[in-house]
């Protein structure tokens, strides 16, 4: 039990030692989303606590639970809201819990916290909650808090996106449920992964507006933004090693460490 | 991948598909929240989790991402907010999450939602919260949402009860981190709970009232409200059985399936 | 006027005055809600005041204006919402009615509130009023408020309930408009009671859930939730006496006075 | 009981049995505020009620609980939130507040409110709670529910003031706690006035902004903005027939009764 | 750029250099509303920020951009919400973006805000905001701002009233759209007039209460509640002086200049 | 007064006759934010709000009044929230202003409403505001409501990019009171660029994280986050000339017009 970087599985009294010792803590933000006909609906919240769990063993840190649920699906990023399964939070809503979460682990000692999104819609209420609980917790007297925001993506070497699209990266945001994630759940969970299911209705093809009520015609039927044909553990690994090495680095880095 | 009753491990056609077929849904309210010095954090997740999971076996429903963070711990029932690692919710925030959830779960189109309780004070938020569902969904012209609330721990026999206590029950408020639930995860989890740190500086002796800010010496220094040094793996199976078979009948009753 | 136990027949010099000199201000939380067809709607507001008015004058405390809407009626313990006359507030709204006041009364200068529920579901939006006003009388400097929070009905001698009960307590949820209550008015407004329309439908049945929306035939019609029959004036005094004396005490021994 | 027009002293068949008929039902909304060192706290609360109750016997009309706190006070008509005794709520809760009660009745049946203000600085947050409830009774699909807000000051003939007000009336706004409130105080409550406490520093010099925070040395420090000295009880019974008979006049001609 | 009062006009060094120096900054708090038939939606936007703009320049204080959407207009002083281009928010939103600003000046540094509206309705919302703000900063270390808040239109020699009004003056609610506002317009944007399009259908006959939903024939078709026929440049010409000299004055006196 | 695009410039007969025409709508959503030392705070409201007008004379569009306070600058994007003069609105705050005003465009008979960002940060508030503004239109029986939501800036062609950065373009990112946007000031209102003012201090060298409080340091002390100093009007003609034309195409896509 003692050596597990889970907040969840550890008791209070060792929880309370860490913090004491200055652990950083991590508060993955996941979602319950359509992740194409091959994936399951919890991938963002697998893919990032999964990142944060290594980088936390790598420097001494602690992961929170992650958040399960996340902001609104959109359209040109992750499919939009009406796929079933995808069950999201307003932004307030999203944003209370981020600031509840993070003005709790202050009152209880810990300074340093890692926000790590593993759903791009998140990224907006995440920095509305990080600011509302800075804010609350100034005026609690706690004002040597220091949080680092972060989508774990975001940390790869170009040599590997390179190596992973020949032809040339299209760009994070049509990534949803594409190469890069179902590489990643074959490394990590290939249970949750049917390969037989993925589509080939892909990519989609974005103008560079969003329209409400969403068109019909204007994402693919299967949910899958990019294409995720090429995926493999192999690349998953790829990713993996990027994230964590990276993102440790940017821990130390932004923390001083 | 197709057979798991947990949400997160379906893909969107899979969950479509037992919506379409009316599956209930179960949505588990947990907490993260000391359980003294020989439980994980993550009691209050991993109970209601596994009970409705096993539940929705029976049924055919499907068990949505539990929610980690509940409402603020009582001195009376969970020890109070002062031990680290207790993380709770504002009672709007979490008001917020179960209306969102259980909105977004309407608008799929699922019509039968089991709110389940793993942590005491997660009762009034989530009343709240279905109840601002419920209203969204019927301006949303959705009129036959049908929502179950309960605790797990009410659905266990009388006799159960005195074969684990044969001194008589104490009621379950004070049962927190005490010999129900150290006797469940040691069943589910056995490697989040230390049995050669169970204290001895139970059971709390609460007054009738509450008091704020929470008085020093009121709460047994542990956060074991009662005593837990009799919990078995054993005596968790009379309680898992009892908690799945009354819970299977109470939702087929209550939703006349 | 000057003698008043009620804030407000108090000018506010008097009331200063008593601030001064360190008085406890009491918060009865009441509702407007069906209490059968024998009593009248203001039943949950009568009670909680007559007996904080009481307590007041024994420690030379203050009773602050009864909030008259309460949170939602559950139908376990009031009938539920679909009663006319049942007029209730959502449970952000009550929270932050309690906040404010409590908040107003610690910028005048009080720093010891009684927070005495008169209705059962006020119970945790009066907990979470408490922790927001607590929150914020702190940021505002002001760190030495104390608040008990109770419910007056728990102040009963166990012989007391044996006299009532002969035949058993069934318990304090399912009490609602019934023997105690109906006792008690009968005792201090017996013009707002009508033995002759006390009903003999109940007791209700209630499962160990809640069901949303409220299934019809769940609850007895008349809205007496147990048996109401043998109330009587004389058993409203036993209460009235248990009340007084044990809330006295527990005022003193919480606030150490 | 059956024949108070007061809501609180009804049993839930008799109110069910007056909305089935058609009835109005008054909503005043008070305050807790001082009213000088001559006068109680509860003004606010008894004078509204009154002018409501008999208004309601006219028409047969019910007059649900008084709200007993209101918007902060302003010190140009009220004396400002620093008088101790002054509690007040939020904008935003009062109109919550407001919000609940109206569209709680709406569900009930009722068709007809009229929201009546005993304090000044309540009138904006009630038109917005009065806005909020008309939009989500709309949504619930009640479309013909009719609301009156009225502060009953205005409903006063010309020549009453001028018989009040021989050297001419200074404005409803500096009244607070001064002639009007006190001859009205005398009639109904005179227990709660003291005629030998009114003191005679005032009027308030106002100018015509305002400023925050409250300048020190602007409102007379008895809190009582103008004159009171010529109160008298016979004067009140001015006020109140004219209310009574005007605000009736309103109801009628603005319900088409 | 330099020599201008507009805060939207400078660059960031320069409004900080006015801030160093204690400049007063003014919020003109306007509306997109009706004005007639014959004046455009903005009225309450330029009407408060050109007297603000010339007050600015007397005292050496800068104009904060105008709220260009107000609270929602009310029949008896605003024609009501019905008419097209009426825009409006809602109370608690309004209350929040002048806390939002009015917390932003004050953490750059400003110590003296003038709220200066341009729209009756914005009042009480201006009012709660300001409120909002100041317990904000007073939580954030900043106890010494200071805040005036005003109607511009109350700040008019009786002389000049005579003048424009020979037959007496009707009252400020009623003179929507109507010879003050009409003259004012006319002197500073005289291209947004068209007398040709003055109504003669006012003014309003407005009873002494509110009614919702507002009732069809109260209000004149055309929004002009009182009569503006009669307007002309050179009476917004004295208009103008008084409001910028006594506005001056004002804010001298208010702010002990 | 008739032929304007500006709603503010047009009276309630003349906006409801273009509304009666089926009239698209625009709202910029801009920002009082810092924009380097040699340009003024209000050129995010300037920008938007002239492409806005533009396009909406191309498709007989009106142009509601725009937003002129913004979501939280951005360290990354905007420089951050230290600089004096950027005043900002919380999440929730811009949210429910963008909700009331498209609620109150819809409720007048508006169908078409393009939101355009003229401030980076803006775009996920304004998502949700759009999100909530539908919702409640739906609930008040009105469906078909569209809305189009666009950051001018990215309406550029990539030739145009081209000539503009023949060294490669850098992002919008970091054009924050850059090349782009002072060229596009040169053009509109060079009263409000002093190109001697320029700094040389960029461009900001930022990771791929977000770190809060922001570090020192991190972004150029002028504010102005990559460089300005080739900026000149004829660029601001050509980014003008691709933003009307591109984002009249993509209305007209958008709505199918």
């Amino acid at each position: 039990m003692n050596d597990s970087a889970l907040m969840a599985e550890l008791s209070w009294p060792e929880f309370a030692e860490k913090v004491r010792q200055g652990a950083t803590v991590f508060l993955p933000l996941g979602a319950t989303e359509q992740h194409g006909p091959h994936m399951a609906l919890g991938v963002d919240v697998i893919l990032p606590t999964s990142v944060c769990e290594r980088v936390a063993r790598n420097i001494g840190g602690v992961v929170a639970p992650a958040v399960p649920y996340g902001y609104k699906s959109q359209p040109r990023s992750g499919g939009g809201e009406s796929f079933p399964g995808t069950i999201s939070l307003d932004a307030h809503t999203l944003s209370l819990v981020v600031r509840d979460v993070i003005r709790g682990l202050g009152h209880d000692g810990v300074r340093r916290v890692v926000v790590a999104c593993g759903h791009f819609e998140n990224m907006w209420p995440a920095i509305e909650g990080i600011d509302l609980a800075l804010r609350e917790l100034r005026r609690d007297g706690i004002t040597d808090m220091q949080i680092l925001r972060l989508e774990y993506w975001d940390f790869v070497r170009r040599e590997t996106l390179d190596r992973l699209f020949p032809e040339g990266f299209p760009g994070t945001e049509l990534e949803h449920a594409s190469l890069l994630e179902t590489s990643f759940m074959l490394l990590l969970r290939p249970d949750l992964v049917d390969m037989g299911k993925v589509p080939s209705d892909g990519p989609a093809r974005v103008p560079a507006y969003d329209r409400y009520p969403q068109p019909s015609g204007f994402i693919p039927a299967s949910g899958v933004l990019a294409r995720a044909e090429r995926a493999a553990s192999e690349k998953g690994q790829w990713l993996l090693d990027d994230h964590v090495e990276l993102v440790t680095q940017a821990v130390r880095q932004g923390f001083e460490l």
